[in-house]
This record gives structure tokens, C-alpha cells and sequence, in this order.
């Protein structure tokens, strides 16, 4: 199986990005993760994105603030498709980071997540594997009939508890 | 090989979602393209997402302006990689349409690119194919390659008109 | 008299939502709550939203936070009044649910109030239904008249208190 | 049946608001018009809005731009459902109309529609009468269809005139 | 000496509001607060705003929050100089309150200062009567004289300071 | 009786400008108008502004596009009202020339108006004019009463075109 | 004297930029243009930020569109000081290149100017040279003299049409 | 050496500004802080701009929140380089200082860095500076080295901890 990229720009982004760890381990998929900078080590990125499709990598997510640059620079240097995080930091609500990761110019595409979506980025990198893999499929598939059981149940909740509301 | 589904919220959106069609030739991927609504035709929408894994599809890029469902829609009914391509209306600018597409819930992603970035949505369909697919890689690797030729050309007709400029 | 709905995204929104169940019950009129998801459980949805109107429902309040869709699949999949509450999530300050609600597209409009404005989404449901339940209209008559009253009093309690403030 | 009204803060909206007269018309519903603003001619719109629902409107649709108040105004001065609808003008692209019509305090709802969206204003007070009203039901519905049908259509040519997008 | 009005819209805006009340104490101008609403109620909006020239008052400030209209139906209704204060509330940081506030139509004016900005407000108003004033208007330049000598005193302590900064 | 005072950052800004000349003609109410600017003529505006009150000045006009400082200069520099008005430039639709004006600091106030609002600035400045001139507050009122009239001249032509809309 | 460099990421965006070789020429500072992208060539941009200070370039102009990283790219390579110039596209009138170039994170700064405010960044770039260089610094002087007499100008011809506006 | 100067409209910004201190006591650039605002102490920021060339500066930063014109301010009166710090405030997220700081009219460039970017701007200052002194621009180069040290050894940190995310 291809393995998955977890690039952040800062590891105070961590708390955000570790919602995507737990999601690749739980579908089994392989991922390294790094801490590396568009701006702070221009160099290690380079390296790593010219190298990751080599390296067996199927996709790489990155995240990162403000005027996040990360998701572009690794697409910038590779063909793999990159998923970007925005972000939210002190201002402007994560606005800053979603326009500066989504809106790519053409030829150089960011597939973009939600701010602070890193769980869907690293569900959406499992998706990209699925379409090749059956197993990762199946299993997407049960998720998602959990997932509306689990609504369901929350439904279900809801009705005993609707008078005390 | 994978087929990629273009679907459309409304044939009005054409002159934007044909740059689409032009990628997606150039790269000999084939594919399919519909108008579907999530709004005035939801069936269809769902019918074509719940079967488009098993009728061969890849990924499935889905364009919509204003408060822009439909990607969300076909994400709902399929685990496979969906990308939105937020169009942009004749008020705010398509910021309603970005966040419409790009702030889904967690466990339902979609891989938004840019405002009316129809030509980077087929580019990140290809991308995800040519993950196991090296032809397609190496055309992607050519095209980067000539993308930094012409950026170079660019420059190069920069330096003759200079003192005109 | 007909019921009114009221469908919420994911439990997590109930803080806010419990407000229109207040509402109703002040008014007496008979409702229905769940949680169901536009895109956990689509066909949950689907299902309330098409046998609605037969099953005695006058109107449908749909809550939900980010690329808000709920309110507009169940307004897909009936033709009675859909009320929409754009409920404010971690980013971007509501602002993302408001235009995912309110931005709807010609042929499907949904009713929108305020952002986390669950208390006026059940009152405009009161609405509708009083305009042919001369009851309903009298109790909204007489509210109003309380409300007139109390910012008097507040106005009131203002003078008493303005020299130490 | 009750009968609808459409104020206009200026009959400069005459452009964007005539696509409601359309929807009125179409349905059958009889329809008053009217241009009256809350500032400059607050007197009327408050005699207008206190005697709706003696003088037989079952709901006000209220058009107004820039620090739109119109609608808010209406709805002041009755207890019929008001249905806001946000005109674009020269600066900031509607969202300060929008803002200024949905944003309403608790206790005065006013159901907003999209930025210019006269049109889904007239349907949603058709769809408010077609509660009651089985026959307005009945066209809604088989508008519903017919919208369908179009999108089948506009699939159906797409079809034949892909090859040469 | 005119007398200037203070209005808000709830009495939740007291602790943004009661700044004014200390300018307008500071430099002695006569002034009555109200809580009214132009949605709650506004008959005592139009009859307090019709009365106001006759009543003595020279100004009269509108505060509220959302969709901010008090302002704008204090205008409607008389032509006394009206002074806008936009209140932050939960969601949009100020921004709606302050748009419909500020974007009044054409013959209309409302005198808006910063998003929960009383203090400015009040200082406004007496700029107003100071116009016709000489004493307001020497205690105001002695004001300014003394915001440049506590600028200044700030500075010298800055100075004291820097090292441990 | 006091004179106004316009002045504008820039003589394009003349277009949007000259709809306050207008006003205050049509008002008989003594004006000076100059081009100045807080960046490009700093004394100039410093040197009008400390000499308003003394020449007989009773409000200044200021209008300026992008980060609108003239406002706010010239209240640096004199208690008289200052009333800015925010002018829409090539980007940003005016929302940056609105929020550089409107968001001063406490003790400074500016009495913004809309964006591209200079005839309400006008007659904002009429109307302080006016508090204490019964002649012009006879004046603003008969404006208010033939506005009314055209208002309701306006329903009743549309009530004649009704029928071909 | 050091050379000045204007970066732009496509040749789109001339019509701004020569703006910017106006005023380098009008202060006789020798500069280079190159067309390079931080997307589409990253090498060149790295190699040519990398050697940027040891060819005698005392700042980096860079100009981009939406996700505008260009600047960015550039600062990661060189610690001579770069300019930034946001350039506004299709959609979102600037915001995105504004957000995405001024929003750098801490130890990279990108000093940014205003949306399409190619001459000032030249400008910028030559007050950056007069620092040290009294013949810049006395021409910076004299075209700011200029400015103030051209203000004075224009201000005199205001005079001149008044009352023809 | 030049010296820098470090301007602030308000003592309340200093938490956010000593961050600049820290930066050039870090290189041993000598700079003076102070106390001054555009509004409040005018002619104090014209005068400090003024004289700056003469007395050894070499930049100016800047910072202020909401309308923030104190770096305009300093620009109007000085050729040398002004560096722009927009400060957050109460409201708004500070896109209104943003704004005003980065928005200016052509030939009046601030150098505007990020919200609170007092740590960039003081950066931005000693690059200026390097760009004529071999031992600044030496330890410009040593830091961005220790930068990329610092992110490789966050990375092996991340390494080690990643079993535990």
C-alpha cells in the first residue's frame, strides 16, 4: 500500500493534526509525519516532495497557518496530489490560511479540507488509496454505515430526552 | 483506467466547467460528464453517486455556485474522492460558494480547489490516478516540466520588451 | 393543527437548538425533533423530507454548522417551507453556515434566520401556522404586546438606576 | 386564499423584484405591490404592515438594499410571516443588505432569501399558502417535476454537444 | 443647552452604552437614556424620535447590536443629527451591526462611529452642540490638550521602562 | 450662519464628491470645498483643520478611498464634527476606505456615512447645522415631506404599471 | 547602488507591475524583471533569491495572484528585504493575494503593500536605498514637495470650477 | 549603524510590540520606542517623522490597532522606509488595522507586515539595514540556519513522539 505524508509547518500545530494520525491508524494506512516549513527550511520541503512519489508515498497532506504556504510548495514539487489543512491561528478566524491554500493558481492544484480539517484530509487521502484498494473501500463503506447508525442512535437519544429539553 | 464524473449543478456553469474537459482530454483520461442538481434533482445525484464506484469512476468533480451543495451531495453517497469546484455567482464574489464547498463535517470530506478552478479540479483527478499509474505520471511530469519552459520563455520575451515597458 | 419539524445536523447543535423547542411548547404547538444529517444519513433525510407533508407537518426548521446543507436536502425533497438556522461552529464566526444556508439557488428557497437564531426559526414557524389559526395569531399578538411591555419596564428600571451608572 | 404583498424600498429593485411578480402570477396567487421604505415613509410601511392581516396578505415580502431595514420594519408592525430579500447595490456585493435583513434580535424573525432572490421569495409564500391550500400543493409539486424533467434535458444536450466543448 | 438622547435597543447593551453617559457627564450636557426597540417596540421609537427637536434634544444616539436598525428608524423620523453605535454581538464580530448601521440610503444620514464605540459616540454629540458652545468647545480643546500630556506622560514612562521590557 | 468645509483626498474622488456640493446648495448652506490630502499635503490639512473653528466652520467633510486617513487627520486636528465618508476604490468594493474611518479610537470620533454617501453627509452636516436654525430645520422637514410624496408617487406609478411587469 | 529585482509569477500580471519600472527608472535605480513562478518554477525562484544579495540586488519586488506565495518563496531564500505585491484576480477582489502575502509567520516577513500597489513597492525599495544614499534620498524629498504642490494645484483648479459642479 | 525607531499609538499595544525590542536587541541594532498617536499627539508623530533621516534612523516601525493610522501618518512625514504593524482589537479580528496599515495611495508606501507581526517588522528593519552591513546580513544568515536546525530537531522530536499521538 501506498504510504501517506503528514507534513505541519509548526508542531504547535499538532493538537489540530493529530486527528489525522488517528484516522490513518485506524484504516490501517501507512504514514510518516514531519515537521517542516515553506518559509523556515524551504529546502527539506523540496527534498521530501521531489522525492515522495519514489519513495512510495500516495498522497501528502499539509498543514499550516496564516499565509500557508506549505500545501503549494509540496505541490509545487510534486505530482502526487497534496491536500492542504488550513490552519486557524490568533487572527482572522482561519480565513487567512483557507484563501491562501485553496485559491491555486492553475496547473498547481491543493485539494483543500475544511480549516482545521485535518481528520478529513487524512479520510480523504484514504479515499484516494481506495479506489485501487478493496479492503480500504470496504472498510470506508462500513464507516459510513456506522456513521448513520450512530446518527441514528443519537436520534434515538434524542426522542427519550426531548421532554427534558 | 479509472473514469472521472464532471457533474454540473447547471449547464450555466459550462463556460466554467469546460476547462475541465480540456485537462481531463489532454491526459487521454475518459470521462463522463451530467448536469445534476442536489437541489432539483437529488435522486439523480444520489443514484449516480451510490453506483459510481462500481460503474468504474475514480473520482467524481462536482460544480456549484452560491450556497454550493453538490459536491457535498455526492460525498454523502460515495466513498470516493470527491472534488468541489466552487463557482462563482453574480453576488459576493464566490465566497459563499467556496465556503459552502470547503467546510464540510468531519467524515465527509471534499477536495475543494480555487473559485472557478475547474481546470486544477481535473488536474487533481489525474493526479490521484496517476498514483498507480505511470504513464500518467510521467505526462504529469512532462507537462510541470513544460509549464517551467514556458515560464522561462516568458522571461525570456520579458528581457526583449523590457525597455518598452 | 400541523406539526412542525425540527431537524438538527449532530446533537452538538441541541445548545443551541433547545431554544425553538421552547418556543413551540410556549405556543402549544405539536412537534417532532431529530437529528439526522444531510450527509451522514442523506437517505434519513430524504425520507422525513418527502413524507413530511403527508405525514401532518406544516413547516421544517433545519439547523446546521459549516458548509451547512441540511436545511437545503430537505428543502430538495419537499415543497413545504424549510426555516434555516446557520449554527456558528469553531471558524469563521457562523459566517460560513449563514451563506451555505441563505445563498440557495432559484426554485428552492429556504427560510433563513439569524445565525444560531433557533428561538425566531420556531416563532416564524408559529407564523405560517397562524395565518390561518386565528388562536396562534392572538397568542402572537399578545406576546408582542408583553414584549412592548417588558422593554418599557426595562426602559423603566433604566431610570431608576441611570445615576449609578 | 390569502393574498401575498410585495414592498420594495425603491422602485429602483423594480429589476431584481419583478421575478417574484412572475412567481405570483404563475401560481395563481393573488399579489398587492408596493413601493414604501422604512425611512422615507416609515408611517406607511407601518399602516401597511398593522393591517395586513385584517386586509387578508398571509405573507409580506419586504426588498430592500444597503442597511436594508425594510423587512425588519415589517415585521415590527405584524405578526405575519416577513420574507426578506437582500438587494444588491453599489458597494460590498449584497452583504450588507444580507446582514442587515437576516441578523434580526429574538422575537422578530424575518425568513431571508438570497442576495436578489426575488423569485425564491414569491415561492416560499406560495409554499407557505400550499400549506392549507392542496391545490398550490399540487403545482408545487408538479413544478418540482418539471424542474426534473429540464435538468434531464440540459443532461440530455449536454450529452450531444460535449465532443465539441 | 440642547439635551442629547441615549438609546438602545436592549438593555444588554448597558455595559457597551454607559461610556457615554461618563463623557456626556464630564463635560455637563443635560441627556436622557432609554431603552427602546425598533423592533420590540417601535411606537415609542417614532413617537420619542417625532418628538425629540420639540423636547429640547440636539442629538440623539441609536445603539444596537445584529441587525442594527434603531438607528436608522430614529432617522426615519425626525431630523435632528442621529449617532450610530454598532454593537458586537456572538456571531460577526461586529460586522452586521455595523453595516446596517452605516450603509443608509440616499436622505438619511446616521452619524456612525466604531463598532461598540458609546464613548465616541457621546464625544460626537457634544462636538455638535459645541459647534454653537464656546465653553464645550474649550473644555473639548482643553480635552485634547490633555490627551496629548497623558500621550506624553506615557511615553516618559515607556522610557523608564524600556529596559525591562 | 456656519460654513461647511468638503474636502477629498483626491480630486478623482470628484464624481462621487460633487452629490454633497448639491445638498448643501440646495440647502443655502455656505461651503468651502479643497482638495488635500493626509499623506500627499499633511500640513495643508493639519493648517485647515486647527483654523476651522476660528474661520467659521461648523462640520468638515472628508472623503477618502483605500486606508481613508483624511477623516480622521483632520479630527487629529480640531474638535469641530468631522464627518467622513468612505470612498470605494479598484479593490475591496470600499470596505477597506469604510473600516479606516469608521473604527477610530476612543476620543477621536469621526461621523461616517456610507460608503460613496456624500450627499448623506451633507445633509448630516445640514442637519447639526440645523439644531439650532429653525429655518433650515423648516427646510429638512419639507425634504422629508416631499420625499414621502414622491415615495407614494412611485407606488402609485407602479400600481398603473403593475400589470406589465 | 544596489540593483533592485521584480519578481512576478506570470505575465499577466504587467499591466500592474510596470508600474513599478516607472518609478525605478524616474529614481535612476538599476533593476532586473523576471517572470518566475513559486509554483510553476520553484528552482528558479530558489536559485535566484539564493544568489540574489551576492549579485548586488538590495530588495526583491514580488507580485502575485490569489494563493500568492511568490513573495513568500522569495523570503525563504534570501534575507535581503522582500517586498510584496498582492495582485487582485477574478474572484475575491484581492483579498486572498492581500491575506496570503502579509500573513507570514514569525521570522520570514514579507513587507507587503497595497492590493495592486505595484509603484509603492518600487518606491518602498528606493526609500530602502536612500537610507544611505543622500542623492535618492534629496530626489525622494523633491518629488514629495511635487506631490504637495500638484495637491495644491488641483486644489486651485477645484477652486476655478466649483460652481460649474 | 542607523538606528531603529519603534512607534506604538497606544501603551496597551506593548504586550504585542516588545516583541519587536526583543528582535533588535537580538542583533544589536540600537532603536528608540515611543508612545505616540496619529490622533491624540499629531504633531508629536510629525515632528518625531520629520526630524527621523537627521537624527540616524534608518525605519520607522509603526503599530496600531482599528483605523490605524499612525503608520500612514509617519509616512506623510518622512522618506525613510515605514514599517506597518496592524494590531488586533475588540473587534473585528483586525482586518480593520490591516486594512488601514497596507491600503495606501499610490506614493505613500507602508511596508505592512502581518496582525501583530511586531516580531517581522523589527526582522524586516534589520534586513533593511543588512542589505550595507556584512555583520547584520552574517547573522541574518546564522539565524535562518538555526531555524532550520530548530525545525529539524522539532521533526526529531515529532519522530520519537509520534507512538504517543
Amino acid at each position: 500500500m501506498k504510504k501517506i505524508a503528514v507534513l505541519m509547518g509548526s508542531d504547535s500545530d499538532l493538537p489540530v493534526i493529530k486527528a489525522a494520525f488517528a484516522i490513518l491508524r485506524e484504516y490501517g494506512v501507512p504514514f510518516e509525519a514531519h515537521v517542516m516549513s515553506a518559509h523556515r527550511s524551504p529546502e527539506a520541503v523540496q527534498a521530501f516532495a521531489s522525492a515522495a512519489r519514489e519513495r512510495g508515498f500516495g498522497a501528502i497532506l499539509a498543514a499550516a497557518g496564516k499565509a500557508a504556504h506549505l500545501a503549494g510548495a509540496v505541490a509545487a514539487n510534486t505530482t502526487l496530489p497534496v491536500i492542504g489543512i488550513p490552519v486557524k491561528s490568533s487572527t482572522l478566524d482561519g480565513l487567512d490560511a483557507l484563501l491562501a491554500t485553496v485559491q491555486m493558481p492553475s496547473g498547481m492544484p491543493v485539494a483543500t479540507v475544511a480549516i482545521d480539517g485535518a481528520a478529513n484530509a487524512a479520510l480523504l487521502a484514504v479515499q484516494m488509496l481506495a479506489v485501487e484498494d478493496d479492503v480500504l473501500a470496504t472498510k470506508l463503506a462500513a464507516k459510513r454505515a456506522a456513521m448513520r447508525e450512530q446518527i441514528a442512535e443519537k436520534d434515538a437519544r434524542l426522542q427519550k430526552e426531548l421532554d427534558t429539553l
